[in-house]
């Protein structure tokens, strides 16, 4: 059984209820969590570092274990495999997604946490760039020329299959960047998630719930009509039909298998009516 | 028969080419073309009547007529049904579209307008507020607040129905506002306009084409699978399902009545190959 998710779009609440940072706690064990933090997305590891440590020390989290992995040499050292071992949670920060793709791909921390989340259900948070990696798809970066998208991809973690993940989704208007992704590969679904919200996955990756502030957009081009990728004009956005879109606030879950809103909490309601 | 429409999403190209202003006046007519230019939207009216004055014989067209109409009473003067039956084309100009609709609604200069319009075929063109008018329903303003948008609407001049216009989409990150207005009525379709970008409405409203420089994005929520607009929490954004997408670049052609993109040149190529 895999181990949960909580896919942050950045700029989670770090003064106030702290909700979504509460629920990574829950999620990791409450009070008896030891929850490790991964900074190597950051150019900021001490900072980034200790400001999570208080944050996760103040919601009730007694331990904490700091991985500052900032070479592909640091993440072969055996002693990681203990750490690991001891840690019932892993929090990735924010930063680039491409330093923790190029810095941990392949090594010895990265198998062993792939092992921790795969096989022995430890539960993963990630916000921002710690977001965007744990999709197998991973937009490392997008530019938007005169009048084309140019969406760059990389192999992300794949902690989710079958997704790309975008995070500071609305703040950001990254909307037009999300669609040119899926447009190459509609079998691939986007998940957009705005800034102090995440979702929740969980069902060994079959779906998701959402937290927090504002909304989660989801794109699905699976049963797309048209679309012109490969023949779409020079400095020409693409243009595709038939894509069906869900947008979802904090409580509602999504089928991820199945592609749909999971509304059996309607039918129970009129049961109860 | 109506007249075709020129639905532009602000900031239309004025300097270089002019491609979406020299479609206006082939549309108006070309070189025979007798554009008038209404400037109620503006608080500008000299400076925007003299500019698009400029652009408009710049591009072909012999003479223009300015329509200042700053008052009611001013909408209401008789002179203006002959002026209006000498121009081949009106273009609307940028400003805000709730002095457009509460200066001429209901005016002698309304009346005359869609009577040219609507049984005499003249053409009429909008950028900006100019665009956002002529939907029936018409966003008046929209405010994001800490998280749920809330979104004014009010009677436009009602030249396209059952769809809402929503004018610099992508540059104004405007996915959440236009969704949160199609939630309230399904039926309404809603349709995003780049800037420099604009729709052709044709076929007696049946149809549009798509010209500029970046995309059209289309709302269909007609088969929507869910959508909380009435119970949704407060301080929340509104939760819908299953809204069908479409992202069109220029050249493509959208079939209203049917909300699908016409693909029938598609098969046409494959004939000829």
């Amino acid at each position: 059984m895999k181990g949960d998710l909580l896919i942050i779009g950045g700029k989670e609440d770090k003064t106030g209820a702290k909700e979504i940072l509460q629920r990574f706690v829950e999620m990791a064990g409450g009070s008896k969590a030891v929850i490790g933090i991964l900074t190597t997305a950051t150019q900021y590891p001490q900072e980034l570092g200790e400001e999570y440590t208080e944050l996760f020390h103040s919601l009730g989290c007694d331990k904490t274990i700091l991985f500052h992995l900032n070479t592909r040499e640091g993440a072969e050292q055996d002693s990681l495999t203990d750490q690991l071992q001891e840690c019932t949670g892993i929090f990735i920060t924010g930063g680039d997604q491409v330093r923790l793709t190029s810095i941990l791909g392949g090594t010895l921390f990265y198998e062993q946490l792939r092992h921790r989340w795969g096989h022995e259900g430890m539960p993963i948070g990630g916000t921002s760039a710690g977001a965007a990696v744990m999709s197998c798809h991973m937009i490392m970066a997008a530019t938007e020329t005169e009048n084309e998208y140019i969406v760059e991809m990389g192999a992300g973690f794949c902690f989710v299959e079958d997704v790309i993940i975008d995070q500071h989704f609305s703040q950001r208007a990254r909307f037009g960047r999300l669609m040119t992704a899926i447009a190459h590969n509609p079998q691939v679904m986007g998940i957009g998630i705005d800034e102090n919200t995440a979702i929740e996955v969980t069902d060994d990756g079959g779906c998701f719930t959402v937290w927090g502030e504002h909304s989660v957009t989801v794109f699905d081009g699976k049963k797309l009509d048209f679309v012109d990728t490969t023949n779409h004009g020079d400095n020409q956005n693409i243009t595709l039909s038939g894509v069906r879109l869900h947008s979802l606030a904090a409580g509602y879950t999504f089928d991820l298998r199945n592609r749909e809103l999971i509304t059996t909490f309607l039918e129970e309601e009129q049961q109860h009516e």
